[in-house]
């Protein structure tokens, strides 16, 4: 089975779940995404530089790693209707596992700024999508209020199982490397996936899978970085929609992931957001959602501060997949293609006027 | 290396590849995308049905295998600049490859009915993005004309390395399925990759890596079906963009593969395309372009004309990312989410509008 991608993550890493007898083997071929290295970075870094790439998982964000392990426990439990409230991502991913198994999926979303591929998704998928007047922690609280009453599951962040489930992305970095590297950078906005990269590394470590922890980097948007100012952000703002969180669910877990590992948390302004975001595509070939920048950006941030260590091993995680949010890049750039008549001659002009050479 | 996505197709396959020791083994980790069987589709259609979801590929579709064996080559031969006519995937595909090996890249585009996310994965990229007051076939005459005068490298398909790369696909499904398929199903706009697919099985046959060899049924949109016409199209028209093509460049590789495989070519209308392509999110959770559900939406045709074996086993080529057209499926459903006041009553009064029971 080697090079082989035909198994998802339950059956990949059972040993390491809450799995049982009863437990559907739900899979859409999700996780065994690449570990890029990223060479032009890291010589620009003077550190070496790979990129977790969680935007080619099925629904192209990290979240179906979590979505799937709490969906096959909502099938085994006998829930007919999954519930969670969504900046994006989550929704899309829940929205396609309950469309796998046949489950009905209610997705809560702010209204506005939600990027236009992840709300294409929700809806392709089948999922009853509802946008409420109000920010995402206020559709969190709804959604909370409503399956605490309920006989509705609800597939958030703190739903258990979706901690779980992420953390298998932690295994995986460490079985690509052959151990966990100097620093784990990552994006922070409700801050599950931080809090289950550390869970992963610390099981990983005590099962003797790997030698040693990393240091976990976290990262917020300028605008929404409630764990950096050591309170809420009642009116979160960033160009990075999947971390415009003003209160995460799971603050305690990363505070503990930080704490414990010794790293830092750190915020970026979206600025540096879109500059990272745009470094990658352009001078590595990877294209990922503003957000996941994030976790390049704070490199990048500290790196200009004098703060890296020559040489380290570094993991950015890059949660999502460009294309959730294709609208960015074209706004970044700002301009329309030119467009021309269909000759030779109108099409050499525009070449050689770029005044890059092009000999062979 | 079990379960591992670590390496490229060049590495991974080079015994079979036009792999030299001075071919720089260039990767963004391409192919080994996950071959997802269909329980629900299998049972509706009668047959063992999997599909082959390319749009896990870096860049969203299978055009990343051809393009990072066309691209290794053009560093191999020194060139410095890629050029190629695109109605998206394409470009994006040559786009990312030129910024991974540092090539300049200049992608023509026909002006109008380009998918958003595609287009803004080239300019991402830092490609060179023209549009041109013509059609996809118009654009690639001027590329063809181009690069013969310049030293600027072809990437477009009839460049002979992209066959090569891509041919690799075939290699993937006979590995996960231990043999070939019966019927292998595969939506044809420039006939690139029917034509790669077939030699992908021919060399795997001879190479006793397989027992047998499929039979290769190709499907072109209604509005853009040359090959079913047995005469170019000159105003292809469908909403399937990725296969809008009049005038396929390997319409002989399509002929060949279809004749010595006992396959067939056929149409499907554009609705017949997206019915397919809703299906297969919806009862699947698998989200394409709507140029991808061709394949479905053909092996659904043919089951309701009773042309189907029962119980064949048939792998739908599912060429590209759902992400990479969004406003389709938007378009589908027709309408915005319902908004609602930031209260647990307005959300429950419109779930339970809804009529579906949500009983645990």
């Amino acid at each position: 089975m080697a090079f082989n991608r035909q198994s998802g993550i339950l059956e990949r890493y059972r040993e390491f779940l809450p799995i049982t007898e009863k437990t559907p083997l739900v899979s859409l071929h999700e996780g065994n995404t690449p570990l890029i290295h990223a060479p032009n970075l890291s010589k620009q870094l003077g550190v070496e530089l790979y990129v977790k790439y969680e935007g080619l998982n099925p629904t192209g964000s990290f979240k179906d790693r979590g979505m799937v392990m709490a969906v096959a426990k909502a099938v085994e439990e006998g829930s007919n209707t999954i519930m969670c409230a969504s900046t994006g991502n989550t929704s899309a991913a829940a929205a396609a596992y309950a469309a796998r198994s046949g489950l009905r999926c209610i997705v809560l979303i702010p209204s506005g700024n939600i990027a236009l591929g992840k709300l294409a998704q929700a809806i392709a998928y089948g999922a009853e999508v509802i946008a409420i007047d109000g920010n995402f922690d206020e559709a969190l609280d709804i959604v909370r209020e409503i399956t605490a009453k309920e006989p509705i599951t609800l597939v958030n962040s703190v739903n258990p199982y979706r901690i779980e489930g992420q953390k298998t992305a932690a295994f995986e970095v460490c079985d690509a490397l052959t151990d966990a590297p100097d620093i784990l950078a990552i994006p922070v906005g409700n801050a599950g996936n931080i809090t289950a990269y550390w869970k992963g590394f610390e099981e990983y470590f005590a099962a003797k899978k790997s030698n040693r922890l990393p240091k976990m980097y976290g990262f917020q948007a300028a605008g929404a970085a409630p764990l950096v100012h050591g309170e809420p952000v009642s009116n979160p703002e960033t160009i990075a929609t999947a971390i415009r969180i003003g209160n995460p669910a799971s603050k305690d877990g990363a505070l503990n992931a930080i704490s414990k590992s010794n790293g830092l948390v750190d915020s970026v302004t979206d600025e540096e957001i879109l500059h990272a975001y745009h470094l990658l595509a352009k001078s590595e070939g990877v294209f990922c959602e503003p957000a996941s920048a994030a976790s390049l950006a704070g490199i990048i941030k500290l790196h200009e501060a004098g703060r890296l260590q020559p040489g380290s091993q570094i993991v950015c995680v890059l949660t999502g997949n460009g294309l959730k949010d294709p609208n960015i890049a074209l706004k970044l750039v700002g301009e329309e293609p030119r467009s021309v008549p269909a000759t030779h001659e109108a099409v050499m002009e525009l070449v050689r006027q770029s005044g890059r050479e092009f000999v062979s």
